[in-house]
């Protein structure tokens, strides 16, 4: 499990006065990003690959309001994979220690010269593969 | 159902030069709104009831590309209601009429004053109905 | 002076219950763009003359809030044309006609394929000169 | 003179492949309230004062594009400080130490409870004056 803390910032929050359900997809992104980085498949490399991730499917269930002037957690871990798409296990998690959301994201691997989805470049496989929880 | 279209923003997309996932669960937010406002259950209404409509879950399934440069149109119509919790179904459509996202929407209401869930509003209870498809 | 009307968008309100500053400066390029593609040049134009419009100067006053559940007007006009960038006044307007918010966005032309600054494509000089107040 | 690192977000950057500019101001207002809560002055002590700080003038100047992939920081410091409005130079540095944005942004105070502008509070003077540069 790959894990990224961050203060959530002023207009994520909304006129309830916390933070709005379509960021918490934003972290899960922010998370997911930060361990690709991690594990050391840097930006430039996707952009030698010509390989994007699109989110294919996503579900999200929210259990707790985060607050602006917190600090949250986001965690990111993989619960399947099949060469063609990768599902992650994804929270948000409060000071206390309280599961705001909880998600799962499904991620395709996308040629960007070919246009269409391909299998995982080779030197992300066992990355990924060393996430699987 | 209830419909709204309107262009796609060009902070919207993201560098793979397509809508970012994250902006259509806030196309399904506007479309569940201007419905609410549309059926005459407007902002003021809401803050009178003391009532805010948190998302308790959702889930999203990608299908299509939408690019700057379009008018999509945001559909939302009713799947379940049990004076607790609404479900509502959505898409967002592109010009050639593709379903670019689909996805379903729960939300609670919420008592701002007391700071928990109650059952819908009165006056709401009877347009929710009206929407179920 | 082309202007555009939208409804504020729940997530762009702050925990203050308004319209966050930052959002003012998107409602603002949301008016250029539909501005540009009202008078002819579309996004497909601007892909074929390989020109993006990165802002290079702005600057913004905030006179008054606008709410959730407001209806808002945004206008554009331009102040300077040079060829090489075009100035833009720009305004927010409440349903009441009060100015929210009132700016000067500066933008160039800025060729991808040659990566720098150039002059403004041809078949919009015309475009931008009829927009001038 | 405060400052505070962020990893750009992918949403952040646009077709350009560039953040968009209007992220810039909101780097501005992380740093701002990072700041904040560094000297001591937390979200609860501004709930407890019934105070905000709206932006009532803002200007920024864009030098050089940021990316994703790169981690960005942001600057904060006071220029001028009347009691009523505090103005902050803030400027959004690159890897390199090039600076990418840099702007200018003036807030008040406003009383939530009175619904107007009032003195900065008593115990965030010093605070705000220690900032100047």
């Amino acid at each position: 499990m790959f894990q990224t803390s961050f203060p959530v910032r002023y207009y994520e929050a909304d006129p309830m006065g916390v933070v709005h359900h379509s960021e918490y997809l934003r972290y899960f992104e922010l998370a997911r990003n930060l361990w690709l980085k991690e594990v050391g498949y840097t930006y430039d490399h996707s952009l030698e690959d010509n390989i994007v991730f699109p989110v294919v499917d996503l579900e999200c269930h929210y259990k707790h309001s985060a607050r602006f002037g917190q600090v949250l957690t986001a965690t990111v871990e993989v619960s399947e994979f099949d060469m063609v798409t990768a599902t992650f296990l994804q929270k948000v998690i409060d000071p206390q220690g309280r599961v705001c959301a909880e998600g799962k994201v499904r991620i395709a691997f996308l040629n960007t010269k070919l246009g269409r989805p391909v299998r995982c470049p080779a030197r992300l496989v066992e990355k990924v593969e060393s996430l699987i929880k």
